[in-house]
């Protein structure tokens, strides 16, 4: 089967440590690599995990915090300097454009490729990006400024043609894509031989949400639900639960709440607060509420099977 | 002595590699910390370095290439998270801050802290920074856009007074000032003791020159004859002499022979290509020229006696 993996680069918070980086992340899905927001720092964790920058070509923001999107200028400048030519896409909110433009005038006068930046409204359910294999749709989030999550889908597959089947019927090639699509066959002399018979099923369509920063947010339990895979924040411990409401984060357990709501197959908690010194008191939190509960950490690729 | 030490955040060239950061630095005199240039993640090797946050209150840009500058805006937004309450003082070309504003308005909105820019002339030799024990001054180069270094300067210090003459001298203490600047001393009865016979030489005043992006700069030779300690770019090898020529950068034997010319005591060499997989060549290069050559590395801290 194709890769569909998280591989994370940052998945700290605002502030800086020396155990985690701002928060980035390459979804990789065949040969395609998309980028999920891009902290300061990220083009050099990129070096450390040999991801090849020529791979990425779209780009998704979050949201405006300086820990999610103070990265970008400087890798727009090292892919000009790599000598790209192919188009950067690049989808956040509106502003982010105009406050880059000056800089992105001085520093990255004279880029030979074409940057594009595609507005998104994170306060909508909207597919943002589609090719023939997957869509990627916002998620709304509640953060204290405009925010939302992406959930990558892959589109259904297509059935699996049975090789023997196909010698016996001596089905013609230009008939096999129908028959993968799941229609029956007909033969020459007129006999049905139903789809069944010749296919079996097609691999299941994967997926994968990214949901930070935020409140816990029950809205979005029906637009996850059964994924496969759940990255959501976990800035705090469930003692730090005031101040997880406060500033519109959520905690451990909030996150694996929301895991089990929506029943995902598999849950990462990441973007951890500054003060803790290890996470694992976070996975132990999240794990009594939701079991298959796994720590981000820098370097570390999830891999859906 | 008073500390007077030189602390390598990044001592690499645009393109981000494993081995090293982009520019920064840390001067530290006594219990001062400035900072020369801030490229991204200079915040994060601040904290690899335990380097204390608060400390820093004057930032020195050389100039606006994105490798010196676009850690600035994590920094002033992490000091910002930290609760500062001191200045800030910038100092660079004018531009920077016409290019930060509309980034500062939006992301460091309600910054506790005044930051105070202050405009930099990188083609005039001015003192730009002074305090009671040291001066800074801009060391104009030649880059492809304007450049500066900036020259540290311990101010002259005062002569030792001799214990045991004070003692033996009956020396009043509102006296004591004035003798240890070298004036002599007055007995009541009407006796002179020449100074010499009341001190001892005042500790030597130390200097240290920050020189990157640069061609190499005979011009800058008067400026920092005899320093202590010169850290000077060296980004390429005499193999790529056309190559440091067309980028308006220097090969590591050019950087030692401004030092050698300078006659300073002390070379320090830094802002290497990421097409060298080892510096060692570059040392090596340098050295042929100027044997007190040492390589830049994130880390390592020059200490000037």
């Amino acid at each position: 089967m194709e890769t569909f993996e998280v591989h994370i680069l940052g998945c700290g918070s605002a502030l800086p440590t020396t155990r985690h980086n701002a928060t980035s992340q390459i979804v990789r899905i065949g040969n395609k690599q998309f980028m999920i927001d891009c902290g300061e720092g990220t083009q050099l964790q990129m070096r450390r995990s040999h991801i090849h920058f020529s791979f990425v070509n779209h780009i998704f923001i979050s949201h405006l915090h300086g820990d999610h999107c103070f990265g970008l200028i400087g890798l727009i400048s090292t892919f000009g300097l790599l000598g790209r030519t192919a188009p950067l896409h690049i989808y956040a909110d509106p502003l982010l454009q105009r406050l880059m433009q000056p800089q992105l005038n001085f520093f990255c006068n004279g880029l030979k490729y074409p940057l594009h930046f595609h507005d998104i409204d994170a306060t909508k359910q909207t597919v943002i990006y589609e090719d023939k294999s997957i869509t990627v749709e916002t998620i709304p989030l509640q953060h204290r400024i405009p925010c939302c999550g992406f959930l990558f889908r892959e589109k259904p597959k297509k059935r699996h043609l049975i090789a023997s089947m196909v010698e016996y019927y001596d089905i013609p090639i230009h008939q096999r894509a129908n028959i993968k699509e799941g229609n029956d066959y007909t033969t020459p002399d007129g006999t049905l031989i139903p789809n069944s018979r010749l296919t079996t099923d097609a691999d299941p369509s994967r997926s994968y949400a990214f949901c930070s920063d935020t409140l816990p947010c029950p809205n979005i339990v029906e637009q996850i639900r059964e994924i496969d895979l759940l990255y959501h924040e976990a800035t705090f411990a469930e003692a730090e639960h005031s101040r997880a409401q406060e500033t519109f984060h959520s905690t451990a357990q909030q996150a694996a709440h929301i895991a089990k709501e929506a029943n995902v197959k598999q849950l990462v908690i990441g973007h951890f607060s500054s003060r803790y010194k290890e996470d694992e008191q976070l996975l132990n939190e999240a794990k009594e509420i939701f079991p298959t509960t796994s720590l981000a950490d820098e370097e570390r690729v999830f891999n859906i099977e």
